[in-house]
């Protein structure tokens, strides 16, 4: 029999910020028992993912052994953490386990795709300890940019892991808990095998910022503003919406929170106990009737997603709100790469209304996540045998290991799909699995390559063809074929317009067919496809998707 | 008769930072005299353009009044500013100047395109004038990051303008002229009417720094590199180039140039003067030769264009070059907004080759462009009556003209679009003007708005559903329809086949219709449609693109 192992193998986020989602083994080749950790989703974009509503990691290879999944354990409430879990839990169907913050928030993600709320269960911070299998599991709190964050403290027979999560360290994060060394020191007293550690901000050379920071400074801007003020951050940053609600209270005007994901984010942590003393707030219904001077506004869409509070506030009338001349926008926050079109659109549109909007100004903002210095300190702290890095793209993963690396302790890049043997002194490539990606597609779960989103972008591209060709009762094709296109110029270089020369090349093509292609439907549609994608590219240019539509008459 | 007016109408470029197009007109209304100032293009992107290969300006405006356009002026070579001109010359076909370096490059263009090379005339810089019309044109040097680069000193009837075109204050520019204030003060010194001024860096805070800052610390950079050295800038960056190239040699490094742009701007610039003492190159055939460690790769593609030469090193063998473990990548650029993505994809692919990158270090970089204290230095050494903002987002035009108006000049946000009347003492609107876009797509230009690429995008968003209907001889449709689809689904969150189920229901459909509906297309594709889309959100959550075909059958 072999020995027991002791695995690490992430499904998602070692090899994106995003889509966070992990396993962990222990136990004899081909019985190992396993835990989840996170259960994330990412975010699609129109260069490669056009029309996709949500990215998470392929769980085949779970699925293939989830008899052998004793629970999930979920690290926080971000999106990449949490956000799959409800797509998901019908498929994986093993306890989850969250604090109470965290739980709530996968309630009702739960809720709203019709899953048993009660699944998802709730757990208490360091030193209460949850079983699972060979696992024993104790949340430890660190600070982030959203509540009740938690490293994961798993102990297995092979050793103590730590699993950070997203943290920073921050000893004043205004609401939620503050960064502890001292029980950080208690968790890694024992001896640490592995450090399982957040690499996002690797490059970041400075210490991180604390939250308490912006306050003095917000306050400022908001004191000093003439008519309306809009402030956008990601409203799980509790922290910040409360930092930036009181500086509206303290500048004398009633604050207004809008958009869903705001209201309800400020709603769950109040019910959870984590939000205390937030002011109060106006509803949107009572705000018109408040003088815009005495008027600040909390708003989703920090990322200029089209169609949050802020772009919509950008386009014209908002619940009746309007921005004018005079009023200013706060970009609370930092643009995510690849968001950076859909925020200037925005800025642009609010500077053509007059209004000031202020982004890009670290006075206004700080990350959630531990800077290069901030690694090295939890490194000293917890002086694990090894440091496997999680959480980044690869040049992250890369970067923080060579910095484990050179502080001499053992490190591996592992992105997704890699199996890491962490038993030993230092971790070991047991095995590459095939790490894919699964879309939610509209209500479907497609595969990243099913050729769904490679059609989508092809057609983008170049344009689509439609072409009707009919073959008669004695087997004759009809020559005047029916094209339509879309997504095509109308008309070619000549003038001429396209269908009609695409028609007469498709005729002549159809004219000068020999019967055994005629009768077959494949040698049919390639001849009628390529007559059609040539008469594109001599005419327009471009090779359009071309789809063929052959009608068979049948005698009577 | 009417007054004689100056009057400044921007078709591109005041709105966005790409494709400059500025018209000047002097005479009474109706009876103006034109030059065109520029003519460039800016680059599509996914999100707004798939598919799209080049935007400019869309000329309707100036093509109805081309019999009193007299001119057309280029400031300097980059794509911005001369992209378009080999694309629309055919249509204006009016007289273009420019300096001999950035004659040479609109030569090429316009050889490619099959339009006259002599079409270009070449001028010389100031005080050498040009005539057109009621304008006398002279070309004042100025710095930026492509030699050659020149304001224009537009002498009118109303007074003298200052236009000026893109530039930075850099005393040490390497490659090119210096930034000269004697000569400036010499043009201004007569009064300056209008000052039009380059409005990207208006958010930048400090002083711009010189190309020369760079030198060392790339010289440096290379030294200490182990493997084969790498960098990538703008090609027509010439003095950038030059850099790089010294800074290999002095390395002990053979320099190659990969890419072609990278090739013929270092040939070009040589032929016409403007880039002496350039290190010897190696050609590319005898690079595999060298060994790596001696080897420094000059290339394009620093915005992560997909085929350039930097992606396709990025993804393996290119020309038989690779790069491995131990090699260093340099991007010697700044990554402009929207390519983030293709940048970073780079970036981690060659961090999973073991290639240390450098990016957005500012030891290795510095803009082409004035920053706010420089435009101020320019404001106050041209002393203008007015300033018009231009080359810049709306948000880009709004700051500079506060600016302006803050030190006591006159200013006016004109975004493309708006026609101002300049010939009094302050800019006055006169018209707006439709300002729209032309794309060329493929081998055809076409309109913004003709709804090509609204069909493209939503086709990537949605896919494309077609369904081929067939009417028989007796008017009655045959309920089998066909049906295809292109970037959705196969089957719906029930595991039956879309295309099977939309089928039945186009099927039911047409069972069901009256006669009326059958014997009218229009009723009959509406029909089709709307059940199709129906069942696509019913079945998959997508609301698709439909192409119906009918083909009615005829009674022999």
């Amino acid at each position: 029999m072999s020995r027991s192992k002791l695995i690490y193998l992430p499904l998602g986020g070692a090899g994106e910020i995003g889509m966070n989602m992990y396993v962990y083994g222990y136990g004899a080749k081909g019985k190992e028992r396993f835990i989840l950790v996170d259960c994330g989703v990412a975010f699609p974009d129109m260069d490669s993912t056009p029309g996709v509503d949500l990215i998470m990691a392929d769980i085949a290879w779970l699925l293939a052994r989830r008899d052998r999944l004793e629970a999930i354990f979920i690290t926080h409430a971000h999106e990449d953490h949490v956000g799959a879990l409800s797509l998901l839990w019908d498929r994986l169907r093993a306890p989850v386990y969250a604090r109470p913050f965290t739980a709530a928030i996968a309630r009702l993600k739960m809720k709203e795709r019709g899953h048993p709320e009660e699944k998802v269960k709730i757990v208490q911070p360091w030193p209460a300890e949850t079983e699972a299998g060979p696992f024993r599991v104790r949340y430890l709190p660190v600070s982030h940019s959203i509540p009740e964050s938690s490293a994961l403290v798993i102990d297995t027979p092979a050793g103590r892991l730590i699993h950070t999560g997203d943290f920073k360290l921050d000893e004043t994060p205004g609401v939620g808990e503050p960064w502890d060394p001292e029980i950080w020191r208690e968790a890694a007293a024992g001896g640490v095998k592995a450090l399982i550690c957040d690499s996002t901000n690797v490059f970041s050379p400075h210490p991180g910022r604390s939250e308490a920071t912006l306050t003095d400074n917000l306050a400022a801007l908001v004191a000093g503003a003439r008519g309306m003020v809009v402030a956008t951050t990601f409203a799980s940053n509790v922290a910040r919406v409360k930092t930036l609600a009181e500086a509206g209270r303290d500048a004398g005007r009633s604050v207004v929170l809008l958009g869903r994901a705001m209201q309800r984010m400020v709603r769950v942590a109040e019910e959870t106990g984590v939000l205390t003393g937030f002011p109060a707030t106006t509803p949107v219904e009572d705000a018109l009737q408040v003088p815009r001077e005495n008027l600040m506004l909390l708003v989703t869409g920090s990322q200029g997603e089209r169609r949050a509070a802020s772009a919509q506030l950008s386009r014209g009338k908002y619940l009746g709100l309007t921005l004018k001349e005079g009023d200013l926008f706060i970009f609370s926050s930092k643009t995510i790469p690849g968001n950076e079109r859909s925020v200037i659109q925005i800025m642009n549109a609010f500077s053509e209304m007059g209004v000031d909007v202020v982004e890009g100004d670290e006075r206004y903002h700080v990350s959630g996540h531990a800077n290069r210095p901030d690694l090295e300190a939890v490194h000293d702290l917890v002086k694990p045998q090894m440091v496997i890095p999680m959480h980044g793209e690869h040049r992250h993963l890369r970067e923080h290991a060579n910095l484990a690396i050179s502080k001499g302790m053992a490190a591996a890049v592992a992105p997704n799909g890699t199996m890491l043997d962490i038993s030993g002194d230092a971790p070991e490539v047991l095995d590459h699995i095939e790490a894919g990606r699964t879309y939610l597609d509209g209500t479907v779960l497609i595969g990243a390559m099913d050729g769904v989103v490679r059609d989508r972008i092809r057609m983008a591209l170049n344009g689509h063809v439609t072409v009707g060709v009919i073959v008669d009762e004695s087997d004759e094709a009809l020559e005047d074929a029916w094209v339509e296109v879309k997504g095509l110029p109308e008309k070619g270089a000549s003038g001429a317009p396209l269908v009609d020369l695409i028609e007469d090349e498709v005729a002549e093509a159809l004219g000068q067919a020999d019967e055994r292609t005629v009768l077959d439907d494949d040698k049919l549609e390639t001849l009628v496809r390529r007559r059609t994608r040539q008469a594109a590219v001599d005419l327009v240019g471009r090779k359009p998707e071309v789809t063929v539509l052959i009608s068979r008459l049948m005698a009577e």
